[in-house]
This record gives C-alpha cells, sequence and structure tokens, in this order.
C-alpha cells in the first residue's frame, strides 16, 4: 500500500490544500517523504456530515456486522505486514518488537470490542411489563443504549497504532455503532494513513455508509477545534497533554450544543512503598522500578513518575538499588523533537526546585532526540509545599518523596491530583497502612496496584484506564478495556411501542440473546 | 414537628445570617411563615467539609445499611402525616391529591433505590484472573464502581416532594454512597425543611456520619454558585430551568477541577399525529391531549407543547376536539409568582410572532397565579423558519404544527433540539410513516411513546427521563428510574490484591451474592 499523503474522506482520498506536513524521524531528525497535505474547515465539515449521513444506518447494523466490521479492520491491519512496523519505527523511534507487541495489543482491542458488540451487556436492556390493572396503570416499558452520534477522535503520539487511527477511542466509539472521523496525529502521518486505509477498505468490504471513517490533516489546531465544534460531531476521544485536552474540553463546552469529552491527559502514577516490603526487598522492588521507569523512555501515561516510601535505611537501600540500575540504562529515542525538549525543560526545572536533589541519571544522550532518564528525590514537607512537583513531566523521570512517618505518607496521597494508577509495595504486615492509604487512593485513581508496576495496561473487560481529573476528562469512564464502550453510548426508553417498531434488542423473543432486566431481575440471554 | 426556619447542616440546625426569606402561598400571594434565615459560602463550606469527611466511611457501609437508610427516610416521610402535605399545599398551590400521590412516589422512589443498592448491578462488578502462563503474564484484575463523591443537589419547584429534598437525585446519590448536600428550592422552603429533618433524623437513627446530608439557604444565586464551587463537591444534580442549568454548568466547568453536571431543563415534547390514527380518532386524541397538556396546570417536563400533524379535514377536527375540550379547563394556580409571570410573558410573546394563530384558551383566570390555558397554531415553513417557537413555555400552552406532507412532518423532527420525551399517534398503517421518524426521534429523545401522552413519568427500571441537550446537560443518563444511580459512580480497578484488602464486592467467594462479569461472561449471583 503507498502512502500518498492524501486524506481520506469517506471513500474518497482528498489532497489537502491547507499547507504540508512531513514526518520526522526523531532517531536522526531527518524528514520522511511523502508530503502530507493538510485540511482545512471544509474537509472538516464534508467528513463530519458523511458521518452524519451514516450514523442512523450504522448505528442500527447487527451485532453481527459490526463485529464482523472490526474484524475485517484487524485483519487488514495484519495484512499490512512489516511496512506498516517499518513505517512506524521509522516515524516514532519505537523499536521493532515493541511496535509488533502494539500492533497484536491493536488487533486484539478490535476483536475484543467485536466479542463485546456480540455480547451486547453494554446495551443494557432493560424491560417492565404493562400492568393495567394498577392505579395508575403501567405503561410497557424498555430501554437500551444507542450511539451517541458521530465522534472525533485525537490519536496519541506514544501509541502510533493501540492509541491511534485504529486504536482503543476508534474501536470502541465503532463498536459502540458510532461513525468516527479521526484527526491524525502529525507525528505519525505515513502510519496513520496505511492504518486510515484499511479501515476505509473494511467500510467498503462490508458495505457500510461511507461516512462511518474518515481521516483528516491538520497543520495548527484549528482543525481540531473545527472538529469538535462542528454539529454533527457528539463525543470526543483524546489521549495527549494536558493543554490540549483542556482545549478540547473548552472548544466542547462552548458549542451551542455542549458534547462529551474523554479526554485523557496527564498521571504520575505514584507508587507507595509500605515499610515491610521495603524492608524485605529494597533492593529488588528499586531495580524493577527502573525497569518499569526506562520501559519505552518512559513514554507511557502510566510511567511511575512518584515514589513515597517512609525515610531511613531501607528507603536508601531502594535510592541505591535505583541508582545503580539507572546508571545502566541507556538513553532512549524519543517520539517526537517537541516531546524531547519538553522532556529536556521539564528536567531542566525539576533539578532547579529548592529541596529537590539529582539523585542518579541513566547513561549520557548523544543522539537526537535521546532522554537521560533521572531520579530526583526531596522529602514530603518540599512535596507538600510545591505544586509543581506535581506536575507531569513525560519520560523516563521520576521522583522520590521521604516521608517521616506513616501520617505524612497520607498527607501526600491526600494530597495528590487525580491519576491513572496508584501503586502499592506491600507484605502482609502492611496491610493495616494498606487499609488507611487505599480510601484516599481509591478517590485518587482509577487502578490500584499491589506489588506490580503501573506500566502495561491489559485489555481486558476489567480495566480501568481513567481516574480523576486531571488524569482524564471524565472519571466515570475508561478509555481501555471492554468497559470503554460505554462511553459512547446513551440511553432511550421505548413506551408502549408495538412489536413491530421495536428495536431488536428489546423484542420480546430476545433474538439477539441478550442478558436483559426484566421487571428488575437479570435474566441471562 | 416543627418549622423553625433553620439550615441543616450536619446534625445541626443553623440559623442562617445572610437576609431571610419566607413561602409565599401561589393561590392568595400571602406569605407564610416563619421566615427562614439565609445561609452564606461559610455554612456552605461547613456542609461541604462535612459530607468530604463523611465520604469514605458513607460510602463503604453494607448494601443492607445504606437501603435501610433510604427506607427510613421513607417511612420518616410518611411519618410526618398531614402536615407535610399541609404546607406543601400552601407552598406550591398543587391540590391535595395531587401532592399525597407525590408523597407515594417519593417513598416508591427510596424503596426503589434501596432495592438497587441490595442488588447491586450497578457496581458493575468485573473480575478477570490472573493468567500466569501467558506471555506477557496477566494480572488479576477486579473493577467495581464506587460514589463519585458529595453531591450537590438542587431541588425542582415542580415537584416539591419527589424531585426535592429527598427527591429523586438525592435517593440515587445516596444509594450510590454519596453524601448529598441539598440546596432547598425557595418556593418551598418549609416543606424542605420537614423532609430535611426527616433525612436528618434517619443520617442519627441509622448511625451514619452526620455529614452524610445538610440542607443550606440561599437568597440569591451565590449560594448554589458556592455550592457547584466547593472541591468537596464532585456532581451536581438540577432541575429546573435552562438559564439556571446553564449557570451551572459554566461553574461546574471553571472549577479547577471541573465536575459532571446532571441539569434536567427544558423540553417541549413533541407529539407527531400520524395520518391513520388521526383519521380514525382525531376527537378523542384532541380531547385526551388537553387533558394532558392541562394536568398539574402545565407544570411538568414532559408536557406536550408541541404538536405536529399534515393539514387537511382530520387535523381541523383534531383542533375542534381540543378547543372544545381546552375551553371548558379552568384556570389553575401555578407554583409561584414568577413562574406565572413567565407563563403569562411567554403566551403573550408566542401570540405575537408572525404566522402563528391563538385557537382557544382555557377558561379566564382570576386569582393570583392562575393560568388560563392556550392553544397556539402556525405551519411547519413558520415553525421551521422561527427559533422561538421551539422556546420552552412553562405551563399549559402548547402548539399545533400543520404539515402540508410527510417530508414536512420529518424535517420538524429533524429540525427539533433535544427533547425528554416524543410522543406519536399511530395506528398500524402509520407503521411505515413512523419507521421513518423513529430514528430522528431516537437521536432527539430521551424516551419515545406511542399512542400514550408524555405527562406521568413512572419511577422504574427501564424508565429514560433525559436526552440530549437542551433537555438536559448529559445525555448519558436519566434522572428518574433506577439507572439514576449510575450518575453518581465511577469505576476502578483493583489489579493483584490481596484478599485481605478487596472489597467485599470484588472477594472471590462473592459474599454479596453479585450479578458479576467474570473473563466476560455474565454470572448470575
Amino acid at each position: 500500500m503507498n502512502i500518498t499523503g492524501e486524506m481520506l474522506i469517506g471513500q474518497s482520498a482528498v489532497r489537502g490544500t491547507e499547507g504540508t506536513l512531513r514526518a520526522i524521524n526523531p532517531a536522526t531528525n531527518a524528514k520522511i517523504g511523502p508530503d502530507f497535505g493538510a485540511g482545512g474547515a471544509s474537509e472538516v465539515a464534508r467528513a463530519c456530515i458523511l458521518a452524519q449521513q451514516a450514523f442512523d444506518t450504522y448505528r442500527e447494523t447487527t451485532p453481527e456486522q459490526r463485529a464482523q466490521f472490526l474484524e475485517e479492520i484487524a485483519n487488514g491491519i495484519l495484512a499490512l505486514g512489516p511496512a506498516l512496523i517499518e513505517r512506524a519505527t521509522q516515524e516514532s523511534g519505537l523499536p521493532t518488537a515493541r511496535l509488533e507487541g502494539e500492533r497484536g495489543r491493536t488487533v486484539g482491542q478490535l476483536r475484543l470490542f467485536a466479542s463485546v458488540v456480540r455480547s451486547g451487556q453494554y446495551l443494557s436492556a432493560t424491560l417492565d411489563s404493562a400492568l393495567p390493572e394498577r392505579t395508575p396503570p403501567r405503561a410497557d416499558l424498555r430501554l437500551r443504549k444507542i450511539a451517541i452520534g458521530p465522534v472525533a477522535v485525537f490519536g496519541a503520539s506514544n501509541f502510533p497504532l493501540a492509541f491511534s487511527v485504529a486504536g482503543g477511542d476508534t474501536a470502541a466509539a465503532l463498536a459502540a455503532g458510532c461513525p468516527v472521523v479521526v484527526k491524525t496525529h502529525n507525528a505519525h502521518p505515513g502510519t496513520s494513513e496505511l492504518v486510515g486505509r484499511v479501515i476505509q477498505q473494511a467500510v467498503a468490504a462490508c458495505k457500510l455508509p461511507e461516512g462511518v471513517f474518515s481521516l483528516i490533516i491538520g497543520t495548527g489546531n484549528e482543525v481540531g477545534q473545527a472538529l469538535v465544534s462542528h454539529p454533527a460531531i457528539k463525543a470526543v476521544g483524546f489521549t495527549g497533554s494536558r493543554q490540549g485536552g483542556l482545549a478540547l474540553m473548552r472548544a466542547a463546552a462552548q458549542r451551542r450544543e455542549p458534547i462529551p469529552v474523554y479526554a485523557e491527559m496527564s498521571s504520575i502514577n505514584p507508587m507507595f512503598l509500605l515499610p515491610h516490603a521495603l524492608a524485605a526487598r529494597a533492593t529488588q522492588i528499586g531495580s524493577a522500578f527502573i525497569d518499569s521507569l526506562t520501559m519505552g523512555v518512559g513514554q507511557f501515561c502510566t510511567n511511575p513518575g512518584l515514589v513515597i516510601g517512609l525515610a531511613g535505611e531501607h528507603l536508601v537501600q531502594f535510592q541505591e538499588a535505583a541508582q545503580k540500575a539507572l546508571q545502566a540504562k541507556a538513553a532512549g529515542t524519543m517520539l517526537t523533537p517537541g516531546i524531547h525538549s519538553a522532556y529536556v525543560d521539564g528536567v531542566e526545572r525539576m533539578g532547579k526546585i529548592a529541596g529537590v536533589d539529582t539523585l542518579a541519571h541513566g547513561l549520557a544522550a548523544s543522539a537526537p532526540c535521546a532522554a537521560q532518564a533521572v531520579l530526583f528525590s526531596t522529602d514530603a514537607a518540599t512535596f507538600l509545599a510545591t505544586e509543581q512537583l506535581e506536575d507531569e513531566i513525560f519520560g523516563p523521570s521520576s521522583l522520590i518523596v521521604a516521608c517521616r512517618n506513616e501520617d505524612e505518607m497520607r498527607a501526600v496521597a491526600e494530597h495528590l491530583a487525580g491519576q491513572l494508577t496508584a501503586t502499592l509495595q506491600l507484605d502482609s504486615d502492611d496491610h493495616a497502612l494498606a487499609r488507611k492509604l487505599l480510601p484516599t487512593l481509591e478517590r485518587k485513581a482509577g487502578r490500584i496496584l499491589v506489588n506490580g508496576y503501573p506500566t502495561g495496561v491489559e485489555v481486558s473487560h476489567a480495566m480501568v484506564h481513567g481516574g480523576p481529573f486531571p488524569a482524564t476528562s471524565d472519571s466515570r469512564s475508561t478509555s481501555v478495556g471492554a468497559s470503554a464502550i460505554d462511553r459512547f453510548v446513551r440511553p432511550v426508553c421505548y413506551q408502549d411501542i408495538p412489536t413491530g417498531l421495536l428495536p431488536t434488542a428489546l423484542q420480546d423473543d430476545n433474538p439477539l440473546n441478550l442478558a436483559r432486566t426484566v421487571n428488575g431481575e437479570l435474566l441471562l440471554g
């Protein structure tokens, strides 16, 4: 498949005329061909109107049709073969093995959503029988969830496959029955086009209305703002910076009809070292922590950017092990020159904050966009008094906070803003303290881990990749895992609708074999 | 129980010193004692901090404890006896029988949520087993929903019991495990205090932390704004005007940590008269429509404020029947002088719009705050061209839109903003046209009715009292029915949490007998 530099609007390929952009190989800072033509408000409008026109048909395709469509996309991504991985490697600096793994995750995600659509639990089918004899009589009431409408998706730079064009947001929205308009991430336009063409072909192969999918390219923020502001768009999925997420939230709130924004923004993912675990295995935890911190050059939303422990010999042991492990870690190429320079600036800023010590560095960086890992330390009093210390530094940087006692550790937990994850390293003798910390961490985070590391997000039914603001814009949702589909549906109640007009999901004989709540009782399909 | 004019802050009764207010009997415009002392930001803060302090304890009470608490409130409301109904009648102008019915609904709502809490389906308990042999290994992942945090509730004027202090929002939030701070509606402060004291006593009787419930009085908008802006508050429930809802949405979006607002605001509830139904029973529908329109002086969110039919003899028959029925309807006392004057203004404005005819009036009004019902008509071209015709006139006023053909009827449907309900009057020969209208109406409304009238909202499992903006601020939710609880929870994932630290809902042996999704399969409890 050739990369042409065009946008994909329904079944058309359209060359944008609002400026051009090129991908950059962050390992060399060299530009990669071809030129991509950027679009403007008129291409956004064309894609959105097509999406609107496709909506009523697409949302009422059968579960089987939608599941097969998702599987067709998954197969098409695999069929791209090594060309996709090569292009993604060039555009992202990520190693081949990592991208192959990410491709597996992307395909797995699409297949998980195919099974979610087939099971139909997300429809929340609910039936209340008519009670004509009651005073007053009760009507026949039936509820199902329907797709919310066309969705705008903004892909992430750090997952050019799994959280980009055919990534989690797109898969969840398509599964729900929502047409999708993707704004490509400019860090990987070629990867985006390859995957976009796969979806475009799957739309045709599955005989779906062309507006089910479009891919828009834009050079500045205007195209994204136009997309979020278009009346046809009814929800937004975004993974990226806090600044970017906040801008989309503002745009969505200022619409004539405000719409939900699911922005996954920033998190420093605190890890609490409980004293008995620390006494038992400070060295092991210190070394494993550095592996988690530096994995993928620290470019995970769930990177452990904050470690909280009780000051003392065991914390010193932990620090020494972490230092030793870090000093052996090679500098890795970051995703983009912009991300790299933001990392360098963030590290420099952190190093200058009064009360913060630089504990250790990884191996020095020489290549362009290569990031030297770094470990800082401070004490709880400084942390509690210095708001900047909670700012995310995207990359392999972490801060160790030494607390004088358990109360201070609890105060640090309570002080934290919303997070994607919180981790506890604990042994059985730490349960009493863990019980004190857990209620706070439940309020602060979407996922709580014990004796693990937050990097590595399973795509499964019970996963939550979400959390209170500023980790995300909407703590009621997850962007990874089966329940990500819930973001793109809304309930509709049908009162006394004749059999012939009832949606299939709500018909008496339950033709879709759904689990349904009938007069308050959950019945399996 | 005496009405003292105090606020209820936790277990204290506090006299506000930021001005006073009195209830007004809308039937006579006479003020009713006692004086109520209004609070300010300091009382708001006190209530919110108490709520925050109560939160971790309250949200982890057992389902049985929370269910009993809700039932204790229901019993306490009934135990107030006729005194509550008398006070509510004085303050609202609503007839005794209507308020007795509303009390039944309020108590029924609390009991429904007790059963919802006991069943625990809303927890969405989900377990994915560890797969240690897989590459990479999968951790043990378990998801449950937890309460979102303290909730601010703004009661409605038109349901002084069922959507006020112990109304739907409060019941759903308390059921979810959220402490509640209610801002009283100033139209019924005495009713509010009576019910508030019942909840306050139930908190004590159930040995819950006092911050689970507070009741705040305020004279202007500042108290409400302070409440929505307080950092302890994590969600808002509101029923009222669009202007009021929009103000709360803005305040919530401007917080350092934005929070969800569930505002139920305005809806004109279109009713489509399909041609065969109209030919068969124009007179009957016309007369039943007027009964629905004038019920409760038209003061329902689901009042049928718009009727769409095909021009012709049968629409004329419908209009004549409606006219005749309307002309016999007595003027009824509206809830407040403010609502009455807004109604009079709205009707006057509507009557002056070019292309709008006044078809009929109800009997003339003489008492203060009594509203004369009115029926307008126009044609589809005028409707489509005149934005004001979609503005809600709260009260017994409706507009009939005559369409030249089915296409125009569909254009009117497509033109509509978000609605709580949409109604179809149809016969079996109308199914083909209904199939064309339904996809549009599903996009526009939270509930679709056939051959009924939208007033009368069942409190059950399948009810949706919600809909796209501007009907509500969040189409993903309902404010009536069992799934109203979903508004006040968020998911948390527990990864590799030791058995001793797992929440009860997620323990291996399922001690709460919950329906749970285990490795993707839904299992009954």
